[in-house]
């Protein structure tokens, strides 16, 4: 397939690095102000350099990204909230000119996922968005294979509130000493909030609601507590009684709930540093558990270029 | 679809009793020796009493139901070792008429899988069977999604073994004690060789080398060492040292083996009773865990299902 990669982050970086050896060829790549075209397929050592040396991928413009002639649009700007823009008309062009688009960005199918699937509907293009879920886990397509079996989902859904917590219980620390740490890591951010306030996880569980429930979920609609006030106080009290917290996120009977909550120390859901878990209530076949990396380039471009090795010829 | 379920044990009367929740009608059921064929639909109620009292499933025979007009052959007969049969020739004759077969059954993919995938080839009709590795875990379409991307496979896939380890380790009593609980139980059968000596594990793993490296292994390649010689002072020392005993079937660098291995007693590999685990080690996204139920009647038949709802339409 050709693809047109729209950010030029981590994850959009490891799709161009990667594209070639799942046997695609990327040939445009934006970045919010800037962009190449390449028909023959764009080096990535070069839009790398570029992008290092002088803050652009190319001499060229976004737009022109937007019109070049891809098969499969990769959006992979950063998730926003409300309008989910500039990644909703990212979605919406591809689709308007029968398009496939794949994303990374939780924005358009958590707060508009309805138009999306309505714009999907009208297109002779597929949306997928495994990437946008939990990293390199392979939620959705699990959810999908088990063909309408699965009645809920909880999971530890935020690698940096999760290796927060990991390292609150585990060293004893607070929380501004612990974060301060992730921050020089470069596990957590400059500006923390999305992570440690639950939204990120809210937005994923969001997503899995629409696709669970066919629904109409937004971020809104999310009963959403973080971990910022929770004192290392609460993390000791667990532990002398064997448990320990992990922020939770819960897709169920309608419902989208994030919080921290007590789980068993050494239990399923007591994952720790930067993984991921899942857990897929279904209807028939008890309980599946899957964890990985939930976070990364690599490990996210892995799952764009999964659902890329998944869509149908386009007609 | 239309289903024709050859073998009427714990698998086949699942999938006769939950097809009709996925949608699917079964046309006929056989067991070793007697069969029923109705165009109609087959009662489930109807056959399990049939069994239960007349020790058959219908008055017709086996060769009916192979010959009935249905669209995928249920293989659920039990698993036999070297020329796979009877179920290889019940795959044979469905894919000779054009139709789908999805196995329960390890057999036929586990020793015979170069001559399935050769019929597949010539046929119309397609060959899954997810439910033969790992029960309820969909390790085989996990694998199939990631589209190439897995390297190596590790996992506790035979849930008797587990049973008996982890109850050895958790009340420090010897093998032969917790097999007779496990046989009175229902979690070891009256002859639980195929459990414990590794021979279920070593086939799954088979088929997922099958899978994984696209080639012809057999039981014979693989190197298998049970845990029915594994005395109770080895769990002990394994538990001073923090670590526990588990039966673990490997899948890498075209080898595959089966046998106990010291693995962390928290760690992710110690699931307990008769969970299941796989570990996918992918190229560019770490390792991936999923867990989950490997054996159980209406567990595998969730699996057969799901294969079902995988299978393309028949031309």
């Amino acid at each position: 397939m050709r693809l047109a990669v729209m950010g030029a982050g981590a994850v959009g970086t490891a799709v161009l690095e990667l594209a070639g050896e799942y046997g695609h060829d990327v040939v445009g790549v934006a970045d919010s102000s800037s962009g190449v075209v390449e028909d023959g397929g764009v080096d990535p050592d070069g839009v790398v350099s570029r992008k290092r040396k002088r803050g652009i991928v190319g001499d060229g413009t976004p737009e022109a990204v937007l019109g070049a002639d891809y098969d499969v649009l990769v959006e992979a700007t950063p998730t926003t909230l409300g309008d989910a823009e500039p990644g909703f008309s990212h979605v919406e062009r591809a689709l308007g000119r029968d398009r496939h688009a794949v994303l990374a960005n939780k924005g358009p199918v958590a707060e508009r996922y309805d138009e999306v699937r309505a714009l999907e509907a009208d297109s002779g293009g597929t949306v997928l968005f495994e990437a946008a879920v939990g990293g390199a886990i392979p939620i959705l397509s699990t959810i999908d294979d088990l063909n309408g079996q699965v009645a809920a989902a909880r999971g530890v859904l935020n690698g940096t509130a999760n290796f927060i917590l990991s390292r609150m219980a585990a060293e004893g620390i607070d929380y501004e000493h612990v974060l301060a740490e992730a921050q020089d890591l470069g596990v957590a951010e400059a500006d923390p909030a999305f992570d440690v306030e639950g939204t990120d996880a809210a937005l994923k569980c969001v997503i899995l609601a629409n696709v669970l429930y066919e629904g109409t979920y937004t971020l809104a609609d999310a009963e959403v507590e973080g971990i910022a006030d929770l004192p290392g106080s609460a993390l000791e009290l667990a532990a002398e009684d064997g448990r320990t917290i992990r922020l939770v996120g819960e897709v169920s009977d309608g419902n989208v709930r994030v919080g921290p909550r007590l789980v068993p120390e050494n239990g399923t859901l007591a994952v720790s540093g930067t993984l991921n878990i899942v857990q897929l209530e279904t209807n028939h076949a008890g309980r599946l558990n899957i964890s990985g990396r939930g976070a990364g380039g690599p490990e996210t471009a892995s799952a764009v270029l999964a659902d890329i090795g998944r869509l149908p010829e386009l007609s």
